[in-house]
């Protein structure tokens, strides 16, 4: 009997896996992390369901892989046992880069994109592995002649994507985000070296569509979940701004090192102790230090912190412009703000949505005449009805 | 203990029947006539758990419809036990006229639209239980000050299709169609007596807006189901053809009657026996008639029949335009068609969808300030992004 | 792109059927009957639900041998294509010569086993087919070295039975059925030639075997769903009588067929009027006549169809002993019955059911050290702990 | 329109929050604490999907109760808008005084038993909202002349149980679990004053304890959970030891303080210290240290982290008798363990499981006729076939 291990999975069942490499990066500790790493950092104050981790994000992506390679050689496309190996390990490991809270702390505390971080661990796997990771990180950078593996990767209709889709819906119980990702991978075909969908699935296509632009308007976009996430981007703002005038805030030795720091992507490719603090930096060690910094003598950061974690959170206010003056003001008046308060308690950003992005990332459907079009081309479709500029939306949080 | 009758439903779970009226009503054979009523006629050619009957569907909009008035009610909106009851009792009967296969029969077998129908049978229910259904009847026919009531029951957000969305969705196994409804419900609310959404709901209302027409795409004018419906009409014109020859055709009784004749409103209005008849009508009558007429000496009335009972079925072409003659003029040589006979082989007809009606039946947002707007006004909302002109679709019935 | 056709099965989801000749079968008129023959025959007078069909059934247990060969043959083990698409058939066919209402009429209507009759058909179209259904009928029939084979069509493990319960369960909404079909399709084994359960799947084994028992309690032998199947076979016998005695009862001539006479197995083996008729003979034909027998002028007819047609159902008592005669008495008595009405009135039968049976049809748990043990011997198993004798049950049926 | 708080909840749907002092207990930060605290601990390190928190389950007994209540007070029984109250807040705090990774952790890191802890933590929230949780701890406590409100808190059908069982089998994807809780609520009843279930509620019932038996085999003593948890266990053990010596280890403030004491009820009663203490200890303090151990100078301590943390863990064997020297003197002499050693590497416990305790905490069935039944001694049910005596286990962990 050949190797076999089966993973329960709430969201897709059973989630199969009978490739020994695969099974040994899965049990190595850089994926092993992910298990520490939520998916949707805040969102869980919301919807307390959402605790969902980058783990099971990245197995059930891998297991929508499966399904969709198998689907695509069965419609008798070309798939090599090394291409397919390839791009589950891509799929696999294309989350390995995230920190925690990303996307919140991003921008904070780690400072480089998840993605190149993502590309330099599955390079040190790679030597790790001996190379055997190297078909997998060509189909994650697209250097492969068959496009449609690395699409099935990163595209409008990847499997991250899919997974995202119905695992975030399953778990926040927004069934407004709830899509038949079988029928997609049902209706995958191949049309000119590209992934594309087969004209009876149309409708499943447009569904997943909406479904994204529900799952954008009502959770990731959530007001609440927006100020949250914001507030956490202070908080650790101000225990970085506290630790760079020199003054002590406690934290793991991993988190130290980066309140301490300001990296580049380029120590993070030359330097090993970056990379290595990154490794075991996860949500564990944000939360415990947030908690104790409620006690912190800098009153600003005592206060940010028990916001955070008594759910105590900013308003928030949405605008199509960027005037907000008026509650500034106010704001400002009422809580005594001054140029070195206001960054703390006036948050200021914006976001844009887009329904469906016919340019960049079209979705190709292909006719049994052997013709395709793109998606927004094709008459009768709602993608043809709707606008689809994007939507920009301002916002600022602020105490109630 | 107070009376309580359980039901299990596989789309909503247990419902409740808590009134004795109400139970007698479900008792009475004029409602247990709806098990043997389809809901979705020839659907389940396609998808063959479609085989759920309008008896289901009744009761499913009735289990809605108490927990939208339980909702309201909660929300301090005054409804009266009697206004209550009455709501309940329109929704359960709103269907009651509808004969077997309608809406594909009911322009040729009975030629009475069925909600004219359903108001007589209301009537003559209301005679039995001695004027119990008086402000049931007022409810359906909109004679109430308090109209939300009547928009529970038909409007573009009534418990009617809030069921048959959910219902017709899970039957088939098409996910497309699934809705929210509980969150629809936990929205509900009254604005300037009209039913209304509260601005939280938004995102539902689109998704359910949507998901309708998701199902009219996929489900409802899906090319095989109206093809296979229009095959019906035709077996039945062709045997009411035949009948008015003066030629034999086996029936049941009942079906005889509606074949030998053309009804009117008026008789239905005025002919117990009319009546009585159309009571005692179901699918059974159709279908049984149809197995033994695949054997009948008229050809066209066979061939046709025998098409249907072994889902050998027309193809259908979808079209934009009326213009159909090169596929009209191949058929017809093919089978050597004549005036006669082309009606039953080449069958032109055309449907129109629209996605959302903004001018009659609108849908109302109420936000928390006391204000309102109709649905497509809100900024950022999808519906406010489509072009809402309704699709007109033409198309071909004929031989393969 | 090879062929492949998918329906949509609200149980199973997408169901895919990738070999032209399973297609043929499928669209053969004998098989297209069982879209007009009900699952559960009466059972949807109890769970409206439940009007799903053998066709259902079958495609669904044809889905479930499709995974379950899957399975098999990726833990290595050698199923040749013929042998694969034998086993594929021989299931899709399994109820093909179930009648209507069976099991309810096979004693009193056609009076032949509908396995029997199964196996007739299969020949026929064997014959229709050249001989390609040769493998599927030795599957069936048991005629196979590799046991395994006919165990996946006819065991306690079978995926008929899987099939089943989920499929009533799911069209009852009884969730006391639901079983984990896929978590033992995925610990499906052979060994010793025969079907095994890994042993990791033990529990979900017990679950399938006590979903089976409360199924049984809660619907197969629900108490209204006995007494309106008992309450068929007396309206069929009745008609049966008054035809015997040469008169008239109103029938298509298919069912006219079957009042007239008694047939034996020989009758269908030998005349082809006989499997003819048989073919033609449906769910409608049965409900067609009783709604026109409600006006019968045998009083006995008329009544015991009007009580099925409206929903006027017998009561029925349950006991574990035969006796029933203060009951029988009182009902006599108040009724006037006699000799002749009395086996219409009080109907006394009696069911057994077993939860497992350990001898004939034993479930085997294959250990990873190669060695297997038959379920109740494993130790710490509910089964060890149940008695596993059948409980057998009397019951009497009666007006109220 | 009256106050009314939605939340999503992906198991049960909606859960509202129509009660203002309600609200203010969520909200308040001991409840908010329970958003940190797993409540399947360890468990997904094997059911990856269960990292569901006591937060989610606690709002869910909440809504069960709701729910429970809701149809008693539909059935006639009387129970006043403060007991109502009373109840929801008991079982919204039931779980209150839950440590991280209790139960594994309570007699290692807390050595205080969580229900005592819970009735001290209520008592101080009784005191914060003076004296308004009255009520709540006089039902929680069982003092109350409606024994019922108590047991819908805590007995063999407590809407805890409920609700963890259906929400345990959620996350963990082991449909085995999975129960009919609506249905058993439906049929709840009162009799003699005590919770009692219709009598057409026994297979719900039936299935709930087969359900609970099967989530104990397979999720709760699955052996991998098991050996995780004691290796969790020996983690805390090991640092308290170091810590005793007076060496370092890492942690929070408050972990240290737990580590550097050992507690008795007493203490928590009278040392304000103490439980403020507690109510900042969470999941977070727990994981963040164990991480920074993985580098220790204390081989045991930083071996066993690092096991925790990459998921490296103990093998587990299990036994109906205490008899492990094989394998321990194994083990002992691969890895030299001595005295001081073994009991780190060398984990024997025990476990029991019953099936169904007819003495303690029985399940009452009432019939129609106002009589009552244990359930155990009612005919024909799966519980009398089944040997009730509680199984119990013996188990040994050990590095592979």
């Amino acid at each position: 009997v050949p190797f076999q291990k089966i993973i329960n999975d709430p969201v897709h069942g059973f989630i199969t896996i009978d490739d020994d490499l695969i099974l040994q990066i899965i049990n190595h500790p850089y994926f092993q992390r992910l298990r520490r790493i939520k998916q949707m950092a805040m969102a869980h104050l919301v919807y307390p369901g959402a605790v969902h981790t980058r783990f099971q994000h990245s197995l059930g992506a891998y297991h929508l892989m499966c399904l969709s390679l198998n689907e695509l050689q069965h419609k008798g496309f070309d798939i090599s046992p090394n291409e397919a190996q390839g791009a589950k390990i891509a799929i696999l490991l294309h989350d390995i880069g995230h920190g925690p809270y990303s996307h919140a702390l991003e921008r904070t505390l780690v400072n480089v994109n998840h993605e190149a971080i993502s590309k330099l661990i599955m390079y040190q796997l790679n030597k790790i592995f001996k190379g055997a990771l190297d078909t997998a990180i060509n189909i994650f950078e697209g250097h492969t002649t068959k496009l449609f593996l690395h699409q099935l990767v990163s595209s409008q209709l990847d499997t991250d994507r899919m997974d995202y889709l119905a695992r975030d819906s399953f778990f926040t119980g927004v069934s407004e985000g709830v899509i038949g990702y079988d029928r997609i991978i049902k209706m995958l075909t191949i049309s000119n070296n590209q992934l594309a969908i087969e004209d009876k699935g149309i409708r499943s296509v447009e569904k997943f569509i909406i479904a994204r632009k529900l799952m954008y308007d009502q959770v990731y976009f959530h007001k609440t979940v927006v100020s949250s996430e914001q507030l956490l981007v202070k908080v650790l703002e101000r225990a970085k701004f506290i630790v760079a005038k020199g003054q002590q805030v406690f934290a793991t030795p991993t988190l130290q090192y980066f309140l301490m720091h300001n990296f580049s992507l380029q120590d993070f490719e030359k330097d090993e102790n970056c990379m290595q603090n990154f490794i075991n930096l996860d949500d564990d060690d944000v939360m415990s230090a947030i908690k104790i910094w409620t006690t912190h003598s800098d009153a600003i950061l005592s206060d940010l912190s028990k916001r955070i974690l008594n759910r105590n959170l900013f308003k928030i206010k949405f605008s199509y412009t960027n005037d907000f003056d008026e509650i500034e003001n106010a704001i400002s008046a009422k809580y005594s703000l001054n140029e070195s308060t206001k960054g703390y308690y006036l948050i200021k950003d914006n976001f844009e949505v887009a329904i469906y992005n016919a340019t960049s990332e079209k979705i190709i459907i292909a006719f049994k005449d052997g013709t395709s079009m793109e998606l927004s081309d094709i008459p009768n479709t709602l993608i043809e009805h709707l606008a689809l500029t994007p939507i920009k939306k301002y916002y600022l949080c602020y105490p109630n």
